[in-house]
């Protein structure tokens, strides 16, 4: 099929769908979006009432000439969610529980096949697409933000795993007797690393954000590049943690990068500079203590790019040279 | 090609190699061991002389007949191995470093072809093929014995990972302020719930042997039994890091069995009760909480066998018939 006004191959409808808001976009084969669609998501409604936001974008795209262009449609979602069985579960949208997304959007979206992924997974087809892990048969993408996520690829490949949530490095215990976690477990990753927890133990041990700023991860990152010993030590033990937690996904599936998005990345150096000094204390082994740390790419973006590349992925739709 | 002697079909030559012997077999397509041969480890000697060993194994399956039929050699070595260069550079086997095992082996073996893993990926291999993970397509299969391996199945292939080492759970820290390991890491999963470290924390709590008897896991696994509470406790502490450890793994890539041999497992409900209910701790998000423990099938059998199923799957040797 002939695509028209200038795309040059089929593309994928992507949705990216957070807590906040529910993105689309038609994505060609170069990764670039052609086209955008934007609701927030209603996310204290019920779970009709969502999904009646979600069809809206979908009806936007459509509306679009270039949607008969469109080969599949790419979900990233907000988790868990269970793409053996089509549905999802986010934990900020209490009115989605095993929702069943994937034939409601194939409702709104023809006969297009439709492909479900977790965030993370979806972010880290992205950044292996396009970005920061192209070029790398074995990599780990990460984003550290209000919660921390991820995804594998792994031999080449993206690592969906059977229900699409593997990678979820945010969830792995690295203080086996440490803090209680909302999961239930204890001592997460994101436990020590997320924005929220970075911020929470810097005021914990007495650092205060600047006269009239509120106590964010990035208002910690300020004062830890003017030098505060509180901010800073705050940082470095979350570096700590995505230290342990990288070097355990190494150990565990012989890594060769570990790619970090997110706000908290955005730090820079307060960050990264911690992150790879701990990193040579974890990752000892031969195999795995060659492990490079390096920033993501795409930026918010890397939502929609990556629900198009798994889909593409996983419906082995050539044009798109996701192995290239 | 007919291979004689009543056997059915083409056969793997497999090399087991530890720092205590180095063990030979024949395999067949059904994951019998047809002929074996065996000699102690010369681990105190140089490279040369442990490779000598190496080859009159292998000499010793070329006397026979049944060679004939043998289509590939494969070896599960400890490790650090590196398979990407076929070398080896085993812990308890310091005259091999960087030791050209492949190569030297291909040597004494005509022109077949040689392939390499680790122990743990060849133990994990054996329990795919032939064991506790058959069936499984998402699998992590562990040795807790004097050190703590492991190996990993993932969309129902084995996961060597580039360098034959991947599934290495036995250095993963899941207590990033944990005691230091030998390997240079803290709390790693072997440093809490290896055999010596069982023994060693229940001595330093003030348990004893029985008179007469050595200070070993076996006999705090007997005084367990027997209700003794430091006992019970050291059993505790190993079976919550190991839980923390598979949980890491289900939670990063998403297995449904985690399969546990070696000596400590030999402690049976000692081992399993408490780890099963440390993991509902651990394992707490939907895709991770269902994984299933079970304890190992092949026993000592597991390296050569192993060995073999890596070699059969790594060389798509269809008569092995790994994926049935």
């Amino acid at each position: 099929m002939q695509p028209p006004h200038g795309a040059t191959g089929p593309l994928v409808a992507a949705l990216d769908i957070g807590g906040t808001k529910i993105a689309g976009g038609l994505v060609d084969t170069q990764g670039r979006i052609l086209l955008r669609a934007l609701r927030p998501t209603p996310a204290g409604e019920d779970g009709d009432t969502v999904m009646k936001a979600v069809a809206e974008v979908l009806s936007d795209l459509r509306a679009d000439p270039r949607w008969d262009a469109a080969v599949a449609v790419g979900i990233g979602s907000a988790g868990p969610v269970d793409a053996a069985h089509g549905t999802v579960s986010p934990v900020n949208v209490p009115g989605w529980r095993d929702f069943p997304l994937v034939p409601r959007v194939g409702e709104s979206a023809g006969d297009l096949p439709v492909v479900l992924t977790g965030d993370g997974v979806a972010m880290t087809a992205a950044e292996h697409w396009q970005g920061a892990a192209r070029g790398f048969d074995n990599a780990l993408c990460m984003v550290v933000s209000t919660g921390v996520g991820g995804g594998l690829v792994l031999g080449g490949a993206l690592l969906p795993g059977p229900t699409g949530n593997a990678g979820h490095i945010g969830h792995i215990s690295v203080d086996l007797d440490g803090d209680p976690c909302p999961c239930g477990s204890r001592g997460c990753v994101e436990r020590i690393a997320s924005g929220p927890n970075i911020a929470r133990r810097a005021v914990a041990t007495g650092w205060r954000p600047p006269e009239g700023t509120q106590p964010t991860a990035a208002a910690v990152a300020a004062s830890a590049r003017e030098g505060d010993p509180l901010a800073l030590a705050s940082f470095d033990r979350a570096a700590q943690a995505l230290a342990a937690g990288i070097a355990a996904t190494a150990t565990l599936v012989e890594i060769n990068v570990a790619v970090i998005g997110g706000g908290v990345a955005g730090a820079g150096p307060i960050l990264f500079d911690p992150l790879r000094a701990h990193l040579t204390q974890y990752a000892t082994l031969s195999f795995a203590s060659g492990v490079q740390v390096v920033p993501a790419k795409l930026g918010t973006d890397a939502g929609l790019v990556g629900a198009a590349a798994a889909a593409a992925e996983a419906l082995r739709l050539e044009a798109f040279a996701l192995s290239a």
